[in-house]
């Protein structure tokens, strides 16, 4: 089967149950962060879900065989055509499901309380931080021009049923600020593991996970997840983390 | 100079400017987690602080160096002769007060926003969890009998001076609650480090500085500091922690 793609667009191997992913050279890529936080989420099967900001679909893509059904929210045009595509492209309409809208406004297209848990792979840096990308949609991919950190909490805790979980990757230095809304949102962290791009090195990326309803307390750290070797190559654990097929096939 | 000793009591070395401290074996003993945190806040010689719980007053011992006066508060009556005999042990009766106190009434011996920091190394378990030691003042050392977590960062928040340093040593485990405390008394954290007791187990203890009235954002995760290495011995980094004079000299 051959896909028409646009200008600027390639397909690359998630390497993951055989999917498939299509992406814009011009506009936000998926990277380690969007992987990480699929693998670290705590889904069943039965498990019905939002991603809220969903990109190119990456993530969606990655839990479409783990859980029932996901609800993907996307604003950038572009995008969601991209993600919708992505949809086709693996054969998912019936797993996945793509909204164009707006996650500020999510009372307008989703009940309550239907969703057993919420991933969400944000803009990490306010608007006053760093250098705006020139690209419209990498500028709110990476800012939180659209969204900010409260609004996509809210959001969260609007479509979450009663012990619902939450699951989100950002930058550590973002931190207190997210267990802050989550608790003014009745999510509580049960859940952190620290990315660290090598074991000397300090986390650039925190995946925390959230209970609605939870009962306060109880949070369980994760020993750190170190991404590389000191020579530069991946460690045994991002390995697996990463392809947990292939490396329990070819033992790598 | 011979000093009188009380059954049960023995003087330790505190390796660490020729300090000693007197310490009683059936009482809580000072562990890592004091000299840990000692190391951790960041203070200046002309500072003027506060160590909330004081117990055997190691923690101001570790300061005595490094700051102008240290106000240490504690409730246990044997805990305060203890604090107090370990002051004139080593000299120190000009910079370090005892107070015999309970700090859920700080209001009623300490100023408002006098101090330049607060220290603390509080129970570490709510009354709830674990089993409740024997002894009266282990048990309210180990555990939030006599003061909760919420108790010492509202007692922190009344002493601190605009821009006061908040230092605390805690369970990971109880991070998500005391970031929540901390901002409830408008406590910014600004940096974290968790400790680990080997690089492949998920830490046991957490350090945090929050800065009172500080802007929000901004908070540091350093790399974790790991206690042992494979073979049981101390790492190089935590001998740089716990004896940064010896290693200095004598490059161990």
């Amino acid at each position: 089967m051959i896909y028409e793609l646009n200008p600027f667009e390639r397909i690359d191997d998630l390497l993951t149950d055989g999917l498939k992913i299509i992406q814009n050279k011009k506009e936000f890529c998926f990277s380690l962060d969007a992987v990480l936080l699929a693998h670290f989420v705590n889904v069943k099967k039965k498990y019905c879900g939002v991603d809220l900001g969903t990109g190119t679909g990456v993530i969606p893509l990655l839990l479409s065989k783990k859980v029932e059904k996901i609800y993907a929210v996307e604003l950038n045009p572009v995008m969601i055509d991209l993600a919708q595509r992505n949809v086709i492209l693996n054969n998912l309409a019936d797993k996945i499901s793509v909204k164009s809208g707006d996650y500020r406004k999510i009372r307008e297209f989703y009940p309550p309380q239907f969703a057993d848990f919420v991933v969400v792979n944000p803009p990490y840096r306010p608007v006053r931080h760093g250098n705006i990308n020139v690209t419209a949609g990498i500028a709110s991919a990476r800012h939180e021009i659209t969204a900010t950190l409260a609004d996509v909490v809210k959001a969260a805790a609007y479509v979450l049923r009663f012990r619902g979980k939450f699951a989100m990757v950002h930058l550590p230095e973002r931190l207190a600020e997210i267990i802050v809304e989550m608790n003014k949102n009745n999510i509580v962290p049960k859940r952190l593991c620290f990315v660290q791009p090598k074991k000397d090195k300090p986390p650039n990326m925190v995946l925390i996970e959230g209970v609605s309803g939870g009962a306060q307390g109880g949070l369980k750290v994760d020993t750190p997840l170190i991404v590389h070797n000191e020579d530069g190559s991946y460690t045994k654990n991002l390995l697996e983390y990463y392809y947990p097929d292939e490396f329990v096939n070819k033992n790598i």
